[in-house]
């Protein structure tokens, strides 16, 4: 864990918010250095936030090989992760924030297999959930065996349901929040571990902006009704102006909890909490990518090839600093 | 990380509320199985929580050595661990809860040079703090390098402050309580990142039974005049019965958080927060200990030998889960 003298080169494979925001996380941190966005579309057009760095095609990336110490895939868990990471792992080290949870063990296998044919370490599913609070999931159970584990999210803006009420018919725009209801936040924090259903856990807040003539009616009920997405939760629809949603609702936050209660003796209840409050969920994402990419360039310095999970990185490796400093300062 | 079919033996070296601590979080996890308890005392005079746990004299310790996987050192930090944890790790994988901060690296030294002659493993200082304290703000400071980072402690019983208190003339016993600063925690968590200083974090209060005839506004004054241990903090000193001490007092709790706030642009704060509230502090830190002493047994079968600490394990050797079953069940 020896501090290296020259810097770790980060590629990034797409640039939308993520990448974005990888951009802006490796500017924070001196040991790091971009070595160019690779991009599918023209990289003339591509605006980077810093004009200083390189955009190129993304047909380009094998052979600048030998500049690249880690790649930082930021598209898609839908259609990009699962051809790209396995496909770019065989030349690169990387890493992605893959979150379609259960597709996590083929995702695994995939990459694993990519990376132990070319000798690369690729750490998938990173980010906050999956990622950090993944991690409080495991310590939780681990450190209390005898206890219940509970993940809420939010307040925070739901990507995937924000795309599900901008298809329903008659709507024009609209965002949905994810709200964990605190009654049952506050159970769960006292230690009893209560037996939650998905309705008690957490709240559904739409905001939508109507087409013209849309019945209103008709649209909520649709919303509020819909399999999967709705129907299982207390839902509630506000209808607001194009311009109030522009105004009111572009930023991205998010958040939310993990909470393991269990008990040590009878007679005592211990409780974990980890929090996360996030004005932006795609900077933070970013930021936990960055942090784990240094982790990635030195397992494969020491040589500890094949697909990894965030569970496989001891902390320190997250840290610039050496052992020695992070035992005399942070311990 | 598979699982081990012959359940992990621990040894437990002193025998007070931490050892007893760990008889407790042993049987609570069934890949694991008590060896024994190690006491300087006479071991027929020692109690152990469950009737059939073998008793044995210190002096036995070493020729115990083929039937014991790892032993969880119980003693104190002044006295016992600097000199037991250096004389054992040249025989045995161990664990201890060393947490004077201040010497922890002149404590690493003489572990990690007897672990490395006697091809052992041995992590040290693991508990709360230090511990998963420690390893949120690693991960803190890693996640949000443009960040700040606070640590507050309680409400809890302070062992030291409560020794301290005892040791005044008049006093006939007494406990005393580390309690957050609300405001200055409200601050934190809204992520403006405040300058506090140690009289802003935290205050004192105190619970005193008085010897008979003591003058109580004396015992006051030296309390809240004491250096380094109070004067630097608001101390409330109450004066109560020993009857009150004992019927309201005996329970150990404590708990704390550590809060890194920092921005990942300019507009964007981001607050990450982890958060103990425990009934009794020795039995919270014991089941860390028996946490990482799975991790210890993996680390030392892995041939990973020489000092550690908890930056140096990898969350998923603390669960007795497979890699596979982490995946597919906590990512």
């Amino acid at each position: 864990m020896a501090s290296t003298t020259s810097p770790i080169r980060i590629g990034i494979v797409g640039y939308g918010n993520l990448g974005r925001g990888v951009e802006a996380a490796v500017a924070r941190n001196p040991d790091m250095q971009l070595a160019g966005i690779y991009t599918r579309r023209d990289p003339a057009q591509l605006q980077p936030l810093n004009a200083g760095t390189p955009v190129h095609a993304m047909g380009s990336l094998l052979s600048h090989k030998g500049q690249i110490d880690v790649l930082i895939l930021c598209g898609g868990s839908k259609d990009d992760l699962p051809r790209q990471a396995p496909e770019l792992a065989a030349h690169f080290n990387l890493i992605d924030s893959f979150d379609t949870h259960a597709r996590i063990p083929e995702h695994f296998a995939n990459v694993d297999s990519a990376a132990q044919g070319g000798q690369t370490t690729a750490l998938i599913s990173a980010g906050w959930d999956p990622g950090m609070f993944s991690i409080n999931r495991v310590m939780g159970e681990a450190l209390l065996p005898d206890g219940a584990t509970y993940t809420f999210w939010g307040k925070g803006l739901s990507q995937g349901h924000s795309d599900a009420i901008r298809r329903v018919e008659g709507v024009a725009g609209g965002v949905q929040y994810t709200i964990p209801v605190e009654e049952a936040v506050n159970q769960v924090r006292s230690g009893v571990r209560p037996e939650l259903s998905t309705r008690d856990k957490h709240q559904r807040e739409c905001y939508v902006v109507l087409e013209q003539g849309a019945d209103a009616e008709a649209v909520r009920r649709s919303i509020v009704e819909m399999p999967h997405y709705f129907d299982q939760y207390d839902t509630t629809v506000h209808f607001i102006s194009a311009e109030e949603l522009a105004r009111e609702h572009a930023a991205m936050p998010h958040g939310g909890f993990v909470i393991r209660s269990g008990n040590t003796s009878a007679q005592n209840k211990q409780v974990i909490e980890y929090r996360l409050q996030l004005d932006s969920n795609p900077e933070f994402t970013s930021s936990v990518l960055v942090a784990y990419a240094r982790a990635v360039h030195r397992m494969a310095q020491a040589g500890q090839h094949g697909c990894k999970t965030v569970f496989d990185v001891a902390p320190g490796l997250l840290s610039p600093k050496s052992a020695e400093q992070l035992r005399a300062e942070l311990l």
